[in-house]
């Protein structure tokens, strides 16, 4: 298995780019686009534990679109094969000084593209 | 792609099975052996961000084997195609009451097996 083949490193960034531009700017349509679109897709969030698309979408869309602005660092996209990714960074917000969130994703290539299967959020003490 | 192939399943549900036998019972060697001995392994764990094995290690090491049992549900394990799996589960301890637990883990089958690339351990409120 080759880990980190360029051109698929390359195509798993541009998803992960295109993810955290939602992200921020909560364009809700595109998050959900990013996330495989089954009831075995898991979501644990910062304050909640989402099972199953349908729980993931009901989340989204309730969501406050306020104070989604954060730094990343320390991101690591690393690829196995062709077909499989794990995306992890740590993130800041200034509303929350002190804190550092973790987010981990495992991307999987579908034929209609690059999808979260699987993501984990939560935020700790620095 | 073959999504919960049950040949594969079993097989990371073997390793799974293993993994969390020896997080309760300590067994540090076997913990080390079923992460990929890698630099590009990731553990975001409840209170600490450790990027590679060697760092993975280090934590292992010193940590206390005190207070480890704990209980899982909504475990959920999940294969994408015959090389990558996630498994998402719950966990509660008797000595955290009002807490859930949330573990992540991204496993890959390498040439010696299958091997944990990236995991995520967090603890909410109910």
């Amino acid at each position: 298995m080759t880990i980190d083949a360029p051109d698929v490193i390359a195509e798993v960034e541009a998803a992960f780019a295109a993810y955290e531009a939602a992200l921020v700017g909560n364009d809700v349509a595109t998050l959900e686009a990013l996330f495989h679109d089954d009831a075995r897709t898991i979501r644990y969030g910062g304050t909640e534990n989402l099972y199953g698309m349908d729980a993931i979408r009901a989340f989204r869309r309730v969501r406050s679109p306020v104070g989604l602005k954060r730094t990343l660092s320390e991101t690591v996209i690393t690829t196995y094969g062709r077909d499989a990714a794990v995306a992890m960074t740590l993130f800041r917000r200034e509303g929350s000084p002190g804190k550092v969130g973790r987010q981990s994703q495992t991307w999987i290539r579908f034929a209609d593209g690059w999808k979260v299967v699987a993501a984990h959020v939560s935020v700790i003490e620095e």
